[in-house]
Parts: C-alpha cells; structure tokens; sequence
C-alpha cells in the first residue's frame, strides 16, 4: 500500500497558492484606498496572517478565515452516535479566525460568522442549530471579543446536504503600536510552543480519509487515550485559542517578536518569517495520542507528519532569551501548556527548520506560502 | 402550472430565520466584551445590515456577507459560451459586502475575500482565476478599500465541483459619528430610490430554476433589452456599489435617516426598521427587461415578485423632504440613476408597505428578519 499522503487524500496546495498569489498581486493594486481612511497599509502585511493598517496612534487587523472540512467529522459522529459535536466545530470556526488575528499583536474586538448550507433541513436540527449557536458565542468569549453578527444562507446544489461550511472574519485593534508583532526576530531569540489540544483546525482532508482505513472508522479507540476515547472523539476536541495567552504576555510587557500559527504546512510554518533565519528546535512534545494513530495508519513519515501537522504545537512565538522564563510563566498562569522549543539562528541567507532529534530538515523551498 | 415562487424552487427562510434568530440571541451575550476594547454595542445595532461599536469619538461597523448561487449562472455560460463572467461576479461578492456596510453609514476601510471550491481544478484555469482576482480588485476599488487579503479552501466533498462560494467581509469607520446611519426616520420623510442592474445578488435560486423553462436556457434572448442580450448576461450585469453614493451624500451634508439595501425579501425590505411605519411607494420605475422574462416564465404575481425581487430598485435611503432634490442631485453627479420613490407616514403602530399603482400592501408579519 502506497503512504496516504495529503495530496493523494485530494489536497493540492500547487494550483491554489498560484490563485492566491494572483490575488495578492491584484489586491496590492488598492491598498492606495487607505490613505482617504487616514491609514497606510503594514509593511510587509501582505502574506502574514492577518492584514494590518497603521494609524497614526494604533494599528488595525482585519482577517478572512474558515473552518474546513472538520465539520464533517461532526456530521459523520452525529449520524453514528446521536452525540453532538457541533458546540466544538463552532469554537473552532472561531478559533481558526482568533488565532491569526491575535499571530499579528492585534486582540480580536468583533468577530462575524459564516454559515452556508446546502439543505435547510440541516439548520432545522434544533440540537445542532443550538450547538452552532452555543460554540460560536463560546468561542467570542474565551477571545474576548463580541459575536457581531454573520451571515447564514441556503446554496443548493453547492454545498453538499448533511453538513455546512463555516467561515468568518474578526477585526481587531492594535494600541499601543508597540504590540504590533511584525517579525522583529532576531539571531538567538528563543521559539516558544504552545501545546494544541490535536489535530485543531488542520489535516482534516486526510484524517478523513483514514477514517476508511479503520476497523471501526470514527468510533475506533485512540490507542494510548483516555479510556474509551475514540478516533472522531479525539479530532474533535476543540482547538486552543491563543488570545488570551498574547493578550497576557503584552500586558507583561513581554515583547513578542513575531508568532507561527501551526495549520496548514504543518512544522514548516515556523519559518514563515519571510527574512531568512534558520529555526533550531531543541524540544519535540510529546504528540497527543490521536497523532500515533494517525500516522501510522496513514504511513506517514516522521517527515511528512511534522510537515502537515501540528504534532502537538499548535502556536508557537519568537522572544528574546531573557524573555522566555516569564513568557513561559504566563503561558502557565493563563492555563496554556507551553515549552522551551528551540532556538533561531542565522545562517546567511539560508531558511529551515531543522529538528535534530527526529533527524529532519525543511528548506525553504518546501514552503510557498507568499 | 402551479406559479414558481421561491419556496418551490428550494429555499425556505423558515428554519434559516429561525436559527439566524437563535445566533442573534447568543450573540448578544458577548457584547459586554466591548468595554475591555473601550467600545459599546450601538443600541438596536442587531437585525441591521451590518455591526456597530461605538467609540467617544467615531464608530467602527463589520459585516460578513457571501453571494450566494450566482456564480453557478456565470459557471454554465462560461461552459456553454466560453464567455468569463467571473469579473463580474466576484464585483457583486465585493457589492453585496460593501453595500451592507454603507447602509449603516459606514464607508469600507478593508474587505477581506472568502473563496471556497470542491475541486482545486476549478481555480486552475487561468481565465476564471485571472477574472475573479480582478473582479475583487475592481469592487475594492469602487468602493475606495483596500482588499486586505481573505481565504482560499478547497472544501472536497463539500462543495459541488465546478463552482465557488464567494463570501467576505468587510471593516470600516464611521467618523464624525453624526454620518452614523442608526434608524432616525420621521413621518414626511421622502424615500430615494437607486437603480439596480438586474437582480444583483438576489433571487438567483428562482432565477436558475427559470433557466430551465426557457427555450434556449441561458441564452434566451431577453425581449425588451438590447439586441441581443441573452438571459445569462442579464442576469450577470454587475451590481450597483452604492458605497460613493452614501459617502458623496456625506460630504454634501446630507443627513440619511436610514437605508434599505434591497436583496432578500424585495420591497418589504423598505420597512426593516423596527420602528413602525407606513412606507407609500408613489413611484414605481420600470423594471429592466430582465424582471418581465422573469415574473412571466414563473408565473409570479406582482406581489410576489415586489416581495422577491429589488424589480428595479436595488437601494433607497430616506431623508428629510427639504434634503430630497440635493440627494437626488448628489446622485445623479455622481452617476447614480435615482428616482423620488414615496413618503414616509406615521399609522399608530402599523408598518407596512403599500404600493398604491400596483395594488401592493405588505404588512409588518410578511418581513421576520429580526
């Protein structure tokens, strides 16, 4: 049997990163709108994770982002097992959006939703219609920011019946300027990981397609789990939001010199700066059990499993040495788990990310993201 | 032949509405968060086109909005003519957005894209994605934001192949807070009309369904309307961005009482507003030709196609009768076509709609969008 990769499971980054840098090519065009808001356009914003404007006095974010195909999952538990999932696939529709925003410094204030399917009936489930609901509104306050509204439509013959696709935008506000986390990394600065809760957000095309592969699909155990916790079970246990943890260190004062949300390209997100440093990780956590079973079923290499998943860090920050103790102090404080992960280097005008324990190593060229 | 109308082509707003409604409710519990961003909710902002947070000194609106099944119009005359519309429809994305946004008074800052499709093949052909790009850029530019980036997914098993659910969002200020556009209609007041170019982004489901009835499908010439011109291209006519027009009536000094952007539910849109009025529409323009090819293959009456359809009329904002010629004129200098549509009466606590030359009363229990 050949290795279940991500792009034999139906995901093919190539035509779609071409679509979107033609987008950013296009949308660079307009950013002279700004000027008759009494703004400019972030240097550099243009590829990060969430699109910043400068005030004179603040900055502001705005971001774009959507859940995926993880909804799915829920859909398929639902079915199987009468229980609900979708509160969590709902907080992490949120979480998805937060997190980018708050990768820029900027504390997301109003977040909207997106909600289309392709069958009413759907929506008429009154325990998934309250779980939706009821996820959304958790997510908005464990980040702080309002539920300002969304949108909710019927695209039939467009999206498939049984399930739905979520999406949403956040804006947030960045005051003082100095917590605008702009990628000020700096050769011997510290890479501190936030543990995830699993796969998050990420991942999901395949983690469904191996679902076919399992004896008992999504009701299969997670071997090395909490007793009883199965596959489905353990995809969806809802994403870590990293709000409060940025919110914390900047009332520290801790300077965060830039961050990685770890979604899509897996480990090779953390050299998503685009100035060329080589990213040394000294420590790998210990991957939640879900990742075991994954992996193996799939075939995956070490590899490829750290190049398209978390494995374990789901966000990770960039601080100067003598910041690293109290940046993994607050982290502790405001309930993260969070690690020493390693260490940035310069090498010229190299890019990668190396992890000498597991003997691998990302160029630059593996990640095209800009 | 039982008459088409828009439940029998599939969509219900029943269940929507109702879970639309149970969001509204969950969401207004987040709105504390405010105070931690030193903002507030603005009073009775929920059930409003877009999302107001007020500040001492300006207001700041968000919206998130999508366009719903149009695309699929401008996939099959791209499969049957090879003639790319895609420009087009990505424009109405961005009009659908934009004009949400202004109806609140709010002019948009930064509008993020939301592209979702099946089959990454779909955003290969280099026509379709050079059309689109465009097409966003182009509405951006019309409403004078910048396109501060968005999401592109691939979403397999999902969405249908062979098409994309366009959505987006959009951020703005509304400084000096006296352009805040918040619902301050007075009995007298004149209602402006704005002329649309077709069915915008609204009504497509009925509007594919009639494809199916016609001769020659798309491609039945629209009587009435220039030689030649085929149903698919009428029913593609870009939007109209009203978004210069509220900006040019704010720096003539023109106070909006309100705004109504005529997209689900036609003219019963006219009386959004909670507060109770009578809305007597003395002015019906003529429809393009498109709404008679449209009304008559479906068999719709007038009143359900002035419940369904914007027939003509795709905004209209209410002023003070003295300020009614100057916003007429505003909008004609500044390439509107605008019509004095009606007045508005006080009734005890009656709202409603008439259209006295078409015979037309809709009452306050036909509109349930809050």
């Amino acid at each position: 049997m050949p290795p279940l990769d991500y792009r034999s499971a139906g995901v093919d980054y190539g035509p779609l990163d071409q679509f979107k840098r033609a987008c950013q090519l296009a949308a660079a065009g307009t950013a002279s709108n700004l000027v008759r808001h009494g703004l400019t356009e972030a240097p550099g914003t243009r590829g990060e994770s969430a699109y910043v404007m400068e005030a004179p006095d603040a900055c502001y974010a705005h971001v774009e982002e959507a859940l995926g195909t993880k909804i799915l999952v829920a859909d398929e538990m639902y079915r199987r097992t009468g229980r609900s999932f979708y509160q969590e696939v709902a907080l992490d529709d949120v979480a998805t959006i937060a997190n980018d925003l708050c990768s820029v410094g900027a504390l997301p204030t109003s977040i909207a939703m997106y909600v289309a399917v392709g069958d009413n009936d759907y929506l008429a489930d009154a325990v998934r219609a309250r779980d939706l609901a009821r996820g959304f509104a958790e997510g908005c306050r464990l980040c702080g920011a309002t539920w300002g509204g969304g949108e909710t439509q019927t695209l039939k013959g467009m999206v498939a019946p049984g399930t739905a696709v979520l999406g949403g935008s956040a804006w947030g506000r960045i005051a003082p300027k100095s917590n605008w986390i702009r990628g000020a990394v700096r050769e011997g600065d510290a890479i501190v990981f936030l543990a995830s809760s699993g796969v998050q957000t990420n991942g999901l095309t395949l983690c469904r397609a191996l679902a076919e592969k399992l004896p008992q699909g999504y009701l299969t155990p997670v071997p090395g789990a909490a007793e009883g916790t199965t596959y489905g079970e353990a995809l969806l246990a809802p994403s870590v939001i990293y709000v409060r943890f940025i919110a914390a260190c900047q009332q520290a004062g801790i300077p965060l010199h830039y961050t990685a949300h770890l979604t899509g390209h897996g480990w090779r997100k953390l050299m998503r700066l685009e100035e060329p440093f080589v990213y040394r990780v000294d420590f790998v956590p210990l991957p939640p059990p879900v990742f075991d079973l994954i992996t193996r079923t799939a075939g995956l290499s070490v590899r490829d499993a750290y190049a398209t998943f978390n494995m374990g860090v789901g966000f990770a920050v960039f601080v100067a040495p003598q910041d690293e103790s109290h940046c993994l102090e607050v982290a502790q404080v405001n309930g993260y788990i969070a690690w020493h992960g390693g260490t940035v280097w310069r090498d010229g005008t190299r890019k990668a990310v190396i992890v000498p324990s597991l003997g691998l190593l990302y160029e630059a060229d593996s990640l095209k993201i800009r």
